[in-house]
C-alpha cells in the first residue's frame, strides 16, 4: 500500500470522528454566543446555507471542539487576529462578546488589544478597543469584570529599560537582546523603544500571563504573514514561557479559518522550523 | 540602438495603442457599470480630476479592455482580490454589480466567496457575502439568478477525503499530496481538513468550474501578498485544469489595479518561476 | 562590563531623556490636532487609560517630536501608510486633518492618495480620497488650499513612454530600466504600463516633489508588509533623489507605531541592505 493510499483509507490525525460535526459545531458556537441555539448565521443561510453550514462544521464542529487550546485561549487568539488583520469589524465584535461568554474577562481583552499596538500598529490597536468598548456597553454592568479595575494603571514609568531588558530575557532569552543590539548600527532609538516600550512598557504589565502574551504575538504574526522574522521569535519565546507543542499547532489551525489556510500553513512551517530547533536543543 | 533606446522607440508589448484611452476606458466602464454614461467617478472629478481620470484610462482603458480574460473572469478575479483583501467595501460592491452586469451568475458570485473561505479566512468570506446580500438585494429579482437554487446544497457529506483526495489530484496532482503528507509529522489535522474541507467540500463543489476556482485562488494569493508558497501551487493548479499563459499574465496585469504594482510584480515573479518549470516539463 | 550590561545602564541611541515624555507628547499632539487642549484619546482613557498614556507618550512624545524628519513629512508618510493599509479609516481622516495643520496642503495630501494607486491599488487610493473629502469638506474653505487648483491638471497625454523612461530613471537609475526590461519575456504589457502608467502619469506630476514621493513608497511597502523587492528598489531611489540616512531610520521608527513593530524591523533589515550597498558605493 502506498503511503497515498494509506492517506485516503486512513485519514491522519487524532481529531473527533466525521459524524456529528453539525451539531458539535453548533454546541461549540452555543457557547461563543452564550445563547442556546445561535442565530446569528442565519442571514448567511439565505443566499449561501452552505457558507452557514461550513462555518458550524468546519469552524466550529472541527476546529473550535478541539482539545489542546481551551475555549479562552481560542476566543483571546482570535481576537487578537482579527484586531491585527483589521478588516474584519462585525467578527471581531462577535469574538470580542464570544471571550467573554467564555469566560475572558475585560481586562484580559483591553490587554490583549494594548497588547496589539506592538505587533499591528496603534490604528489597529485603537479601533479593536473601540469595537470593545461597544461591546462592553451593550452587556449587563458587572459581567466580564474582574477584580480589576479596568483604569489601573500599569507599572510607574520608573527605570523602562532595566525594567524591559528582564522583561525581554524572560520572554525571549539571548535572542531578544540579540534582536535589540543588531539594531545598534543602524536605528538604536528604535531598539530603545523595543526594550522600553515593548517589554518595559507593555510585556512587564499584568493583566494578561506571559503565555497569554505570546499566544496573542504568535496569532497575530501569524494572520498578518507579513511578520515571519518575529514569528519565529515569538514561537520560541511561547515555548520558553511554557507553552507547548500541541498549542502551538492548534493555534495555527484555528488560524486557516481566520486568516485563510495559506496563513496557516506558513505559520506550520515557521513552526516546524523552531519546534525542530527545539528538540535539538 | 541599445536595448533601452528601443524600449524608448517602440514600447514592448501587444497591448492597444495609447490613442483613445478614454474613449475605451469609458466604454469599458460602460460594461461594468450596466449604463451608458457612468456617472460613478464624478465624486472623485471633484477633487482629483485626474485621479479619476487614471482610473477611466488605465484601469479600465489600458487593463480591463483588454483580451485574454473574458469580462467575467475579470470581474470574479476582482470581486475574489477584493474580499481577500478585506479593505475596499466600497469597491467589492461596486464590483459584484459590475459582475452581473457582465453575466456572472449570483450562484458563482456567491461561490466565489465561499471558496474566499480558503485563502483568506471566515471572516473575509462572510463580509464578501454580505456585500453580495446587499447587492442583490438592490437588484431586479431575477437579475443574475440562473437555473440554479442558491439555495441548493453541495455535495452530501459522505466520504469527505475521499472525494477531497480525488479533487486534490485532479487540481493539484502529486504536488496536493505532497503537501498534505507533509503535515503528518506536526499538524497532521490540518491536513485532514486541507484535504476532507478545502478540497472535498469547497473544490468538489458544483456552481465555479475548476479552471475559475483557480483563478480566484491566484488572484486572491497574488492580491494577499502573503501567500507565496499557495500562489505558486495555484499557478501549477491552474495551468493543470486548462488555464493559459496568457491568462495569468492577464491576471497579473489586473492585479496591478486592484493591490497595487508590487504585489503585480511580484506575482509575476512567481508566474516566471512557474511557467518556465512548466515549459521544462 | 558586557555590551549588554552597556544597554542596561546607558540606552544606546541619541533620543530625548524619558522624562517629560507625557508633556512632550501632548505638545506633539497639540500640534497635529492643532488644539490647545487635545481630547481626542478621552474616550480610549476610559476603558484603557495606559493606552491612551501609551499613544501619548510612546508615539508622540518618543517618536513623533523627534528630528530627523519634519512634522509635514511624518503627517505625508502616515497618511500614506494609513491608505495602503486601508484598515483604519478613523486614524486616516484624523491624520489627514494633523496634516493640513502641520502645513501640508489640500494639494500636496491629494497627491499622495493619487500616488498610492501605485502601491496600494485604486480601491485604496480611491477610499483615501474619499477620507480626504470628508476631512476638507469640514474645514474653512481656504485652509490647506495652495496656489494650485486641485482641478488642475497632470501632464498632458503626449508621449507617456518617453516622459515615463525619463521619470524612472531620474528617480530609479539603471535599475528601474532593468526591473521594466525583466519583464519584456513574459509581461511586456505591464512593463510599459510601469513606464506609462507609474513614471510617465503619476511621477511627472507636480505637487508633491520626488523626495516626498519616495518617502511616501517606502512608507506604504514597509507598512504593507509584502513588498520587501520593491521596498529596496525605493529605498534606493528615496537615496537617488536627496533622501538621507536619518530620515530613512525615521520613518521605519515612525512605522513601528502605525504598522507595528514587525513592519519596523522588516523595514529595517532592509534598509540596512541597501545603506550597506550605497556606502560601498
Amino acid at each position: 500500500m502506498t503511503q497515498e493510499e494509506q492517506h485516503a483509507q486512513s485519514p491522519a490525525g487524532t481529531g473527533p470522528a466525521p459524524s456529528d460535526r453539525y451539531a458539535r459545531g453548533m454546541a461549540a458556537l452555543a457557547q461563543v454566543t452564550g445563547t442556546e441555539h445561535p442565530a446569528v448565521l442565519d442571514p448567511v443561510a439565505e443566499i449561501a446555507p452552505d457558507l452557514a453550514r461550513f462555518t458550524i462544521e468546519f469552524g466550529y464542529g472541527d476546529v473550535w471542539s478541539r482539545p489542546g487550546l481551551t475555549p479562552r485561549q481560542r476566543q483571546i487568539a482570535t481576537v487578537a487576529a482579527l484586531a491585527a488583520l483589521g478588516n474584519a469589524a462585525p467578527q471581531l465584535r462577535f469574538h470580542i462578546g464570544g471571550a467573554l461568554n467564555v469566560g475572558c474577562t475585560r481586562r484580559e481583552i483591553v490587554e490583549t488589544f494594548i497588547h496589539a499596538t506592538v505587533y499591528a500598529g496603534f490604528p489597529a490597536a485603537l479601533n479593536a478597543l473601540s469595537a470593545a468598548r461597544e461591546v462592553f456597553a451593550a452587556r449587563p454592568a458587572g459581567e466580564g469584570a474582574d477584580d480589576d479595575d479596568l483604569s489601573r494603571p500599569g507599572p510607574a514609568d520608573g527605570d523602562r529599560y532595566q525594567r524591559g531588558l528582564e522583561a525581554l530575557r524572560a520572554v525571549d532569552g539571548p535572542e531578544g537582546v540579540h534582536v535589540v543590539r543588531s539594531l545598534d548600527d543602524i536605528a538604536p532609538d528604535l531598539g530603545r523603544y523595543l526594550v522600553e516600550y515593548v517589554f518595559g512598557d507593555i510585556y512587564a504589565r499584568p493583566g494578561l500571563d506571559l503565555a497569554t502574551r505570546e499566544l496573542a504575538s504568535v496569532a497575530m504574526c501569524t494572520a498578518l504573514g507579513t511578520a515571519g522574522p518575529q514569528l519565529r521569535v515569538h514561537l520560541r519565546a511561547f515555548l520558553n514561557v511554557g507553552g507547548t507543542r500541541e498549542e502551538i499547532v492548534e493555534l495555527m489551525t484555528q488560524m486557516a479559518g481566520y486568516a485563510g489556510f495559506p496563513a496557516a500553513l506558513n505559520g506550520v512551517a515557521a513552526a516546524r522550523e523552531i519546534l525542530a530547533e527545539h528538540d535539538r536543543a
